[in-house]
């Protein structure tokens, strides 16, 4: 299976790009993975086959992100939205939980909190109109919350923590919850940090309804009585994520996915270091063309700005809808942006290859160029 | 793309076997939908590539089971487990919840519906090892209960109803729930009796990790407090199933299988009542294989077989692990009883040729001779 010319470069913010040998593989495997004479979606996720697959994207990803042992990664569905009940569900214990509100994400995930548990805020960026986060120093935490819950990676606002809190540090041994739904498997997580990350699977990793939840292991087991049990941590490690039955495809993807990572090399680089220094190259250059011209801004603090999805805005904004069609013209999609925040957004995921943020850069020229 | 040798035939309970021409749909689609330059797995789920995918997937079904105009169809996440808790949080205003147990699926919804509401037993067939459905006439309905619930094909024991209950014709004018995972699409639905169906996708609709809900709309609209908000059928349903991110991989391969469905032909009989034809005639034949048969027995009370299902055991149980290894050898796939019920287990679903049921009957007639 070949593609005669070369593909678009898609710039959706999610579900994203995947790296096209992973397409090849999973177009190739469709009707037999590896002469079982089944798709992946035709195995039951009790048989040989698709526990060997489970298992390999379970090991992979542990690897990948150099989880500590003391952590179970669990296979979920309801995505982040879906956490955002989900967490509290199993970890407030129906007492306190903190946040830090850097844009979309945290605020909806305090929100929607606000059902189980008390939710605070601890701190928010919401005056500067989410441009930048917060100096940790500044923040009012509950040293007896159950958890304080930060968005790592804020993929409306294009908003991302350069390091993890270190909330210990700060004067609260709680533990930190992070939504990496948008960066997660794009830089290394700092675990002596985190109790519980979670990411919806369709930026990074893979395809949509696949939820990806790390946890220590202390953390697991204090479910509210109201949890769903499909979605109480304690029923789904301890069943292999197969309390219910898990979304078999997506884990399928995404152990492609964390395969293809673990294979990229950059230098001396290779695997997650490889892809970060790809990602750090990639944002860096779009950073410095929108900041270096007259007709295109980026709002957030260059010390807040994330590796992944870069929101920008054209000069003239009754030339967005011609910014598009030229984009869509030359083979760069989806770069929309959202709808509350307009403008545009490029989301730069590792699936995005280097050329594909040259070839946009290139085409920012080319129309500044000619809305002069 | 073409496979050299024709497939083995998948009996698989759930994940289950698709029809070929789905899977090399695809297969051939992967790099590129319809000339959009994408896999459907990296398009944004508001572009509108993706909302054309979902707009004829949702038509589709909603021609397929006839469904009336005033009930949505939600395409969700979480599987039948996930239902088990989602359903009652929408439903029950916390009051009363009834429920017919006729095996392992009603038996586990009853009991998860009693995080949220008093769950309540009207019938149950447990005393006869569940292989029989209890006479409606006999249900001790509660006339105040929030609904009945009922799972309509239970996966695991084999049973069927051949007919949905008529409450308010049994005195109780309340919504009838049904779990139909394992049957939807395989049969007609008498809307007029139903309040709300929901079916994991995974057997007869596509890949695990969608869940399709088909809710009246006056029912729509009560959920309980703590009900999370992407499990909350409101704003689900006011958001066109796109409140959080669906899953669209599996919207994209259910509605390839609606529009496989849609064109089926039996004689005179086109789409679902094509299926049904078909599905009515490849249970017979095994049915009426296993009750000629001295060496195999199926115990369900011939009244509430499924069409789907078929258990069955060898009068010599000690050959269970050669006759699966022989049916493996002969691409007779996936035959294992689920661990709480034993024996085997054929599932005959929708994807199920004909003549993978000729080429079981063929191979439980060889072993038989060979067992003798």
């Amino acid at each position: 299976m070949t593609t005669p010319t070369p593909r678009p470069f898609n710039f959706s913010a999610g579900p994203a790009a995947l790296p096209e040998e992973v397409l090849q593989t999973a177009a190739a495997e469709m009707l037999d993975w590896h002469g079982s004479g089944m798709s992946v979606m035709e195995m039951s996720h009790r048989g040989a086959e698709f526990i060997s697959i489970y298992e390999k994207a379970e090991r992979d990803l542990r690897r990948l992100l150099a989880v500590p042992q003391n952590y179970r990664i669990l296979f979920m569905q309801g995505g982040g939205i879906g956490e955002n009940a989900i967490v509290p569900l199993n970890l407030s214990r129906a007492g306190v939980v903190d946040f830090v509100l850097t844009g979309s994400w945290s605020q909806k995930s305090q929100k929607e909190a606000g059902k189980y548990a008390t939710s605070r805020v601890a701190a928010s960026a919401e005056a500067s109109g989410f441009t930048e986060i917060p100096n940790p120093a500044s923040w009012q935490i509950d040293r007896d919350a159950a958890y304080l819950h930060i968005c790592s990676n804020e993929t409306i606002h294009g908003i991302e923590y350069q390091q993890l809190p270190d909330l210990k540090a700060l004067g609260a041994d709680i533990p930190l919850v992070i939504d990496c739904s948008s960066h997660i498997a794009s830089r290394s997580i700092d675990w002596s940090r985190v109790g519980l990350a979670f990411a919806g699977a369709q930026k990074n990793l893979g395809p949509s309804g696949l939820t990806i939840v790390i946890v220590r292991e202390d953390l697991v087991g204090h479910a509210l009585a109201i949890c769903p049990s499909a979605f109480n941590y304690e029923l789904v490690a301890k069943n292999q994520s197969m309390y219910n039955t898990p979304p078999t495809w997506g884990i399928y993807v995404a152990g492609l996915v964390f395969d293809w990572v673990l294979r990229q090399q950059e230098g001396d680089l290779t695997g997650l270091a490889a892809i970060e220094a790809r990602n750090i190259r990639k944002a860096a250059k779009l950073y410095a063309y929108l900041d270096g011209s007259g007709f295109y801004r980026n709002t957030v603090a260059p010390t807040a700005r994330s590796r992944m999805n870069v929101p920008f805005f054209l000069a003239d904004e009754s030339r967005n809808a011609d910014f598009l069609t030229g984009a869509k013209a030359r083979g760069l999609l989806q770069l929309k942006g959202h709808k509350s925040v307009g403008g545009m957004r490029a989301s730069i995921y590792n699936a995005m290859p280097e050329a594909g943020v040259d070839a946009l850069i290139d085409y920012l020229r080319e129309f500044e160029k000619s809305a002069a």
